[in-house]
């Protein structure tokens, strides 16, 4: 196993090593802006490692993993134009630097070209890695689908919540090791394994971001403090908050919902805050990451990888849920 | 061989067979209700009629048909959103009917869904298919992506014209072709071939369109007249006239481009269509659409198939192009 900076480096310098025809220009600017943005590139990474700690050869799955990134993206650059974000990693999103139909064009294009690169699996492995990317692909938008859904529902539960965030997010996490791993020559029970490892992470991942929008600190958190909150995003937070609440609370938490006057944002983000916490919603997630994460890294001890390898997938869930208050 | 109507039958019945999950219902009633709208399933009779040609055994092809046919669509669909068109096949459009957001998201699942069906396809002959099907998906964005340029351009060439045609719409009858040359065994040259033939007719076959909006008979043509002319879409009619007119003629064309009143559209429709006939457009369209019919049929002598499967293709290119006044 190398070491994990060597892993991000190898996947920065695939992804920027991507190559972009001149022409459109009008059709491939916006994507090359797009994956020049940056970001974590935590998806590519976790294909490479994969594949190493089953073959010792990271570099065999580097166009899968670069396939993923672009899929990654191209799920970004279309949900922006649908929530209507106008910012993205401190720069204007696409469809504001350039428009609405230049972002779905581009958007549609990126989808193909993470086809493209996917495709680019050794033959062996092809068919499985190809049938592993398509069905998340279906589950990511069904993902999307239901988070739209939700936001017009106020009977959404805890567990719904749940299944919504692992095909919105979870499952593309999940597939980033599973394509790995199918490409370093896992057996199914190991890659299926690695899958759940990498989904569960993704799920306590998720509540950690919703749980650190009411309680992070903005100096280490990297963003605005209380958005979901002002925008009654509907969270694990919101979402146990609005079934929990009884008497005077569910109460004050209706009226703070109805109340989207941007002068009164503060008042709204604290007092949503102290509702949450006199519910013990706060406890109620930490409780919910705890669980997802444990559940995830036992996963690692069913898969028979060296013990370097699981060292390494330890450390990139520690890394990931690192961000606290 | 089969016949014409046998292989339509096939490719609708496949069509009508794809499976749609219950839910989420917004995601996946769209691409139902888009894929029910009809269309002459022009594509997928192309891959089985080629994949029988070379194996006897159009069934092969089944589901890289329905995978080109679900492809198509998707373009429509989210071409619709861009163009702002309100019908397609007489009925509202997914975002019509729906939302803009819900035609972005369910024509990205289409796309992905076209891929799921591509990818059941043979082993052996799955990397060529996949490379034949996301070189062209590129090019079909690259397409729609100049006619976008365009329509800010008055200075675009016939040449640049035909390329962008070329792109948009033939290179995935194209495919159609080749896709169904590989799977059925055909060599390279063969399947470059039948791949030529389909593209140089769908040029024809658009070439004829833009003819039809001018010169064409409501009854017969099944769309109203003249709104190529009304909304100064850049066809190889207005391209033609704008590089050919000088004098009167020229200023007149510039009035009319200028004059966009709905309740000028008869005057603006008869006025251009008469420059059009005054400047020879529509001889220079009549001899082009000849042109690339006679060389797609040339492309069929170079290929070995059964006479009986040339006539077949032969006939194709006859009924596609039968549409006349």
């Amino acid at each position: 196993m190398l070491k994990f900076e060597e892993y991000v480096e190898m996947a920065s310098q695939a992804v920027a090593a991507i190559q972009y025809p001149a022409q459109p220009a009008g059709l491939y600017e916006p994507i090359a802006y797009t994956m020049a943005l940056g970001g974590k590139r935590l998806r590519p990474v976790l294909t490479l490692m994969t594949c190493d700690a089953f073959s010792g050869n990271a570099a065999k799955a580097i166009n899968a993993a670069v396939g993923i990134e672009l899929y990654h993206n191209f799920t970004l650059l279309h949900d922006d134009v649908m929530d209507r974000a106008d910012v993205r990693r401190g720069h204007p999103t696409v469809h504001v630097k350039w428009n609405d139909n230049t972002a779905i064009l581009s958007g549609d294009a990126m989808l193909t070209m993470a086809c493209q690169y996917i495709t680019r699996t050794p033959a062996d492995s092809l068919p499985q890695v190809l049938e592993t990317f398509n069905a998340t692909a279906m589950e990511v938008y069904e993902g999307q689908q239901y988070d739209v859904d939700f936001e017009q529902r106020d009977d959404v539960t805890e567990s719904e919540y749940i299944d919504m965030i692992r095909l919105k997010t979870s499952v593309l996490l999940g597939c980033a090791c599973k394509v790995g791993a199918i490409i370093g020559g896992a057996g199914k029970d190991a890659a299926d394994a690695l899958y759940n490892y990498s989904c569960d992470l993704g799920l306590a991942f998720q509540l950690q971001d919703d749980w650190l929008d009411v309680y992070g600190d903005e100096r280490t958190f990297g963003k605005e403090i209380g958005g979901d909150i002002a925008n009654n995003k509907k969270t694990f937070m919101l979402i146990n908050a609005i079934n929990d609440a009884t008497g005077d609370d569910a109460t004050e938490l209706k009226r703070w919902i109805a109340d989207c006057d941007p002068s009164h944002r503060a008042d709204k983000v604290e007092a949503v805050r102290n509702i949450y916490t006199r519910l013990g919603i706060d406890k109620k997630a930490e409780r919910a990451i705890e669980r997802y994460t444990s559940q995830s890294l036992k996963w690692l001890d069913t898969v028979e990888i060296s013990d370097q390898a699981k060292t390494a997938f330890t450390n990139f869930a520690t890394m990931l849920l690192r961000r606290k208050k």
